[in-house]
């Protein structure tokens, strides 16, 4: 319930603006309070779902008015706190704004308002031939996904949201409206806003609209496992792959414990061994198997073996439907159990060590771990899967996580490769950017001076 | 030389810091008074050579307590003024700071200080498997690639400085050395701050050291050249091409009057009509051979004639020779003219909109004009060769470029796809960017209070 003053007499302008759409009930806000992590829920005082750019200039600007922090929220799928309201003030749900505005079969672009969810793009693409391949697992929103900079199991070869959203429309804390980007490929003029925006978590400002690239639909696909004796094989067989250009489309690295449990939940028999699962996109049958070679005789190198290559759609269906419930898979080894899942990225040569000690970590912990990674990026996850009541546990994964962090920064890496940094990693910016982490305060100072942005994310001013 | 008794005093510390490598001698300021442009030149008051990073520090370090401009300064290769010293000052010529710092052929990437050159790169990676492929024509260095977010002929298949600079060394206007980035192949862990600095001219900081990603050299390589009847039947093969996926390394577009300077030029025998020039990369010749394939059938249906495919070194070079000869085939069109050289970039389906209506701009000039494209981007350059006393001729060739950007403008695209704004076009920003104009001062008053770095460039505050 709103409590101060200030509050209550903004919730009242809400309401006078959104009508049924700005709710301050409980239930919707306690639905607004979290996303999909083990960090404690934040509930907002409102919750807001415009319909227009408009509205959410007039919803910022009542923010502007009393003070009120603003926090975006796009499908909830969120996993470092970045949707808790840890101020309270306005949480500004987009679900309403999920329209398609714009495909360009020509231009290989679209627009769609920051609501709309990967797969609502994915369907509004049907029969045009092309596709929007970035996938981060869940059906995240397009606005989420840029706002955190996400990718996925595509990453290798199409890149992330960096490298696929070419402009943004967002309301800015002091309620100006910016259209910044170009729907040119590339540009040389001025700063880059959009990259600066990219992976910013709604701390400078709200995206309302996204404009992202398209690609292709492959001629052909094929996908392919592959088991290995150690870790070091499936990572070395990555490298080489890369080395060599072959342009794989998706490389999973999945470690034993997951893959036992991926057969299990999947009814699945691949050998309880370190995996390597890859996609192929090309534009011939032809070129597909040639990779699909190549990478076989790559991996025969390495130590891999019953390479089962999956040319037929249900094969890799199959396949792919395994490795997209291995989170469902790694919950079931320990029904009731709460995920705690986390992420780093280092560079690919040092994947093998990162992955080897930090599995070396977990030895002796009294829950299961599981280990899936996109190894084409040097980008791996791991799943700690929790007793809800026990503080120990808790404790003892903040250890690992901590642990794990340390190490891949040490290797030249990063604390995030996809997840961001909400309010969960804020506490490894520092040994990670140095001096740059300043430079984010200044720039967060610049755009957002009062910190209602999304306060207590990123950095704190 | 010096005037104010601040530069004269500055002058004495950076010599006392320097020694030679500081110089006021009206030889080497005239020679950092201008890149390779139309633009009136401006000397600084002082050129330093610096060593290091540290020695960077140092001479921005007096920048700051004398107040003087600090204007960067690599191959002087760039055209849009950015290295004029508008306001005198200090430039730092990066030249001394060539070593190619770390090579990693397991990670794909490079770090090398900001004044190592794009061929002195290529030569450090041969033998490694390894290639750097962004090429702007010029041998351009890496930092200033950076400052200025080039691209050139491959963008279409590798990207530009933006997607291919994965961290940067910067010392700030406040002498502060901020390392930002990551080797990490991606990151969602704070801003961006890497994409912030690329393309900002030198306006936030002094790079002095880039780290780039690497791509693995093809193992199979063909070009081809086929001519149209019409700039749209050429531009209808591009949008075709990129549509149906073919992973095309080059497409550059040359109209007649270009063509005809090339066939003077480089002794070639091209018909005089627009052109495609295509390179085809491939992990094997069978794949190369498919691409080429499907570009002629599509070429075919788009009014392409005389598809002639090169798979030997000796007919590429040649090929590819002749459009790097480009701007002095066209050059020579004239002899003792001056070329002002200017690009635009807009979404491929107004590529030929766009080409068509500005040829007819030039219908009536009296200077020639050659226009050579990177179409798989949207992006043209056009080539006004100028009488050099001719106040007239400039006039109206300032008169072409403003009908040209306004008119891109128009189609959605930007002022500038690859050559930067310099001072040359700041005066398009506004209505490129709106309001984003605001928010690029914003953030040049964050990190650059006093306005020292590279000041009269992309955005005044």
């Amino acid at each position: 319930m709103p409590t101060s003053a200030g509050t209550i007499d903004a919730v009242r302008d809400l309401k006078a603006l959104l009508g049924a759409r700005a709710s301050d009930s409980a239930a919707v806000r306690e639905h607004h309070s979290k996303g999909e992590s083990y960090h404690a829920p934040a509930a907002p005082d409102v919750v807001c779902f415009p319909a227009s750019t408009e509205e959410v200039v007039q919803i910022v600007r009542i923010s502007q008015r009393f003070g009120l922090p603003v926090v975006p929220f796009g499908a909830g799928s969120s996993l470092e706190g970045h949707v808790q309201a840890l101020r309270g003030g306005i949480t500004i749900d987009l679900r309403d704004m999920n329209r398609v505005l714009r495909v360009s079969a020509e231009d290989l672009d679209a627009t769609v308002e920051a609501g709309v969810t990967r797969l609502q793009l994915t369907k509004a693409l049907r029969n045009t031939g092309l596709d929007f391949p970035i996938d981060p697992g869940a059906d995240a929103t397009i606005g989420g996904m840029a706002a955190t900079r996400a990718s996925g199991t595509t990453a290798v070869r199409y890149g992330t949201m960096r490298e696929n959203v070419l402009g943004l429309t967002v309301v800015l804390a002091d309620a100006r409206v910016i259209n910044m980007g170009t729907r040119a490929r590339k540009s040389s003029a001025g700063y880059d806003l959009t990259r600066l925006f990219v992976g910013s978590e709604g701390t400078l400002g709200v995206m309302t609209e996204v404009t992202v690239r398209l690609h292709p639909v492959p001629e052909s696909v094929s996908a392919a496992v592959c088991s290995f004796e150690s870790i070091k094989g499936a990572v070395d067989t990555v490298i080489a792959t890369i080395q060599l250009g072959v342009p794989v489309a998706r490389i999973e690295l999945l470690d034993d414990l997951q893959v036992d449990a991926v057969n299990r939940y999947s009814k699945t028999d691949y050998p309880v061994m370190p995996a390597l699962l890859f996609e192929f996109h090309g534009d011939s049958d032809r070129h597909v198997q040639d990779q699909a070679e190549s990478v076989e005789a790559i991996a025969r190198e390495h130590g891999g073996r019953g390479f089962a290559w999956a040319t037929r759609l249900e094969d890799r269906d199959r396949l792919w439907q395994a490795r997209h419930h291995a989170f469902y898979a790694a919950l079931a080894l320990r029904p009731g159990a709460q995920a705690w899942t986390t992420d780093v990225c280092v560079p690919i040569s040092r994947l093998t060590e990162c992955v080897v000690e930090t599995k070396a970590d977990h030895a002796a912990v009294p829950f299961p771990v599981c280990l899936v990674g996109h190894a084409g990026d040097g980008n791996f996850h791991l799943i700690y899967m929790l007793d809800s009541g026990s503080a120990s546990e808790l404790d003892e994964a903040r250890r690992l996580n901590d642990r794990m962090i340390t190490r891949a920064l040490a290797l030249g890496g990063t604390c995030s490769g996809e997840h961001g940094v909400g309010f969960g990693k804020m506490k490894y910016l520092a040994a990670e950017h140095g001096e740059g982490l300043e430079v984010m305060r200044a720039l967060k100072r610049a755009l957002d001076p009062d910190n209602r942005m999304n306060p207590g994310k990123i950095v704190d001013i």
